[in-house]
């Protein structure tokens, strides 16, 4: 923590973009040395790491710019890729190191190891799981990426693709729910920060692990930690797992 | 309370047919004169009241049966009435008391009040409603008869029938939730009772009113408490509201 | 709305005082006259209300100097007052309108009126009432003045005062829970804006009705939606009921 | 499973010795050889192993018992052991093999090891711990057994003792929250079968673990589970998470 580190913003006047500018101009450790958004073209040369809240288009020309630079970092929390722009990333990051994720907080990346163990020990003939996500009026896709990720946790855990055991929402008359299914629902209302729900029910008993945002500056908070993580590493494609050391190397 | 009263139980070997008989056998003042199930033609002669969780089929075919031989008066709890068929009890009503709800439970029926009233006292454009609720995997229909019952009773708070404001679940990538809808998603897993949960959001803060079923017996209990109630009324068709004395004559 | 009017904040320095300090920085139709804490003398004449979150000792006094100057109208959301404290409040309301919360939100004052209710129909003898209040690792006092404000709303719809029924939390082992009581425990922990819940179970059932506040602003923009309303009233004593319309004059 | 194997019900007339027989006999590879309660002197030569849900002063005689004849093994359900009569039955488990646990479901054991890796992760600087449990009007003792339990593992993940971290309820004026310590509270409310809650909240965030139980007689299905399991066991004292093979021997 003892030396300065230079930061770039990518998506700077987004929302996400300013909570990261925010969290950065408390630390006494960090320099924004860039600020811009979509069709600027920044010096990347003055950064160490680049935090980038932008689209996925976007994301994949500044990682190709990076790698072709040999640097910065990137930390990106974009989302939304298709195969063929996750590919660009994959390459970019033979070049440099890239740290992505659909959920900065540590919280989630917790639950996100205690929902797969806890899959990985109850019987999926037995026990069916559920996953619910609330947020915001504004928010226009659904399930949220982090109710997917939460879903891949529980698919991981029973030894499947979420794809296989993803489950359309419950709606109209229809047969019987099928075992080993996932089930997704959503609630979209005022100004819910993030509230991400598994549930494990079996005949007699519920297992209930649930995580609520407090407020938006966390996601911010956690970009600005895989930042200061990420500068140091060699290249390659990283998550927050990895940055947590919640997964060895 | 003094006097025995003599019960009919309409779908005797369903789920609920069996849960009735059973809080009837646990009461003094009560006498089972007869079960039968749909095909069969119970001597109705001897009964005060029926208690018929059946289909919408067979309950139609009960309440005209009742209304030609002037009694006994009925309790139904089946769902899913066509128009056609809602047209047929009302006619029956003309002649027997008819007791008609999706759901015999108390606390539900106190949370129908609470709804229309908070929906009544809240800004649509300010508070987002959604109502969600959770069941045993083997429930088939979504959302549940007492979900709709909720955003009725929702709607009606805002002057408006269900029909204009009903939204269908989030799923996929859409436009932002649209002001004065009112969202419903569902959950089926092992053996949950019986969950509703109705929530009202604004920017700053949230709102949410619930009822959660212990035990399945408690539907039974209630439709009992109906049959006391309803075997002394004029001819008409009522529902839990008047039977709790919330509605005014 | 159309005309200006001018605010003066009292605990200017405290969180309320600037939260309330940023909601009035926001609208058009309000000027700040004065900011000013305990020891500081403002000039009362130049406001027409006085938001004041400051203590029991410092806005007995405020009340005091405004009733003898005719004026200014008050806001106070000060808590802890002793009945002495009380009966000056009340004197002074001879003399200036006043409104006194300890909630200014409009979801717990709907939810203060939907207990009253649930409590006036769920017959004490077969539902227990329990409050539970979670806020930040910060709050010294327990319960919340707003989860007493809960169970007094409780109390009154059983014709009770809250000091009749009031519980102390379990602790060890003691007799069975007494019937007719109302129980109350509080959570301390992490950044938590706000929760209160108030539970009613029977053998079979349980009612739950809860708030949760998303962000502490809403209580500064509550204050100034009574400052509004009260500078236009007669000398008395209100509240958030009276603000919201709730109650009949 | 193929063999039959014969098991004693000790506290046979208790609400728990009751509910072990129902799922006994729904069984095809058990036979219950006896029941009994205290003041009985059962013929333990019949039974492979004695499944007790009675008071620790009759487990112990029960232990001590079975220790001097050479077997059957046990399942211990009763609570309260004062540290004299934990040593009498670690001393039983010399000769004979005995389960002991003050919560059989699968659920909560899960939950035991949720919470445990949570607390190892999640710094007591910066995360509050709660736990909060809900239980019928019935129940005299709190926090529950199997709140402790929680706790317990809690406190192990931080490399503590209970002791050491536990907080008693808050209630009236104290100082802040201590950092580090475990707060406990407790809900006692209608027929609630049994509800554990422990919650992790940071200034940003809040991870919430949870389990409900539906049905009672999910904890006479463990405990059955654990009969099973410790008939082929060798002589020692072993809990439910031995049972569930969630620790290594």
């Amino acid at each position: 923590m003892s030396e300065l580190f230079h930061v770039g913003i990518s998506g700077a006047r987004g929302k996400m973009g300013r909570a990261v500018d925010t969290v950065l101009d408390a630390r006494s450790d960090v320099m924004v040395a860039a600020r811009f958004d979509w069709g600027e073209t920044p010096d990347l040369s003055r950064c160490d790491v680049v935090i980038d809240f932008s689209t996925a288009e976007a994301s994949v020309a500044l990682a190709t710019a990076c790698a072709a630079a040999g640097g910065p970092a990137l930390v990106i929390g974009s989302t939304g890729f298709s195969p063929e722009q996750e590919a660009v990333l994959a390459g970019a990051a033979d070049t440099i190191a890239i740290v992505r994720s659909g959920n900065f907080s540590l919280g989630v990346n917790i639950l996100i190891g205690l929902v797969e163990h806890a899959a990985l020990r109850l019987d999926a003939r037995d026990w069916d799981i559920e996953i619910t996500e609330a947020h915001h009026r504004r928010k226009v896709d659904s399930p949220s990426g982090t109710a997917l990720m939460l879903g891949e946790a529980a698919a991981n855990g029973r030894g499947h693709d979420l794809t296989d055991l993803r489950s359309p929402p419950y709606d109209g008359v229809a047969e019987p729910r099928e075992t080993g299914k996932i089930g997704f629902s959503s609630i979209r209302a005022g100004g819910i920060v993030g509230e991400h729900t598994v549930l494990f029910a079996s005949e007699d008993e519920v297992l209930t692990l649930s995580h609520s945002a407090i407020d938006r500056s966390l996601f911010a908070k956690g970009a600005v930690a895989a930042a200061a993580w990420v500068r140091t590493r060699r290249p390659g494609l990283y998550d927050m797992q990895d940055v947590l050391g919640f997964r060895q190397a």
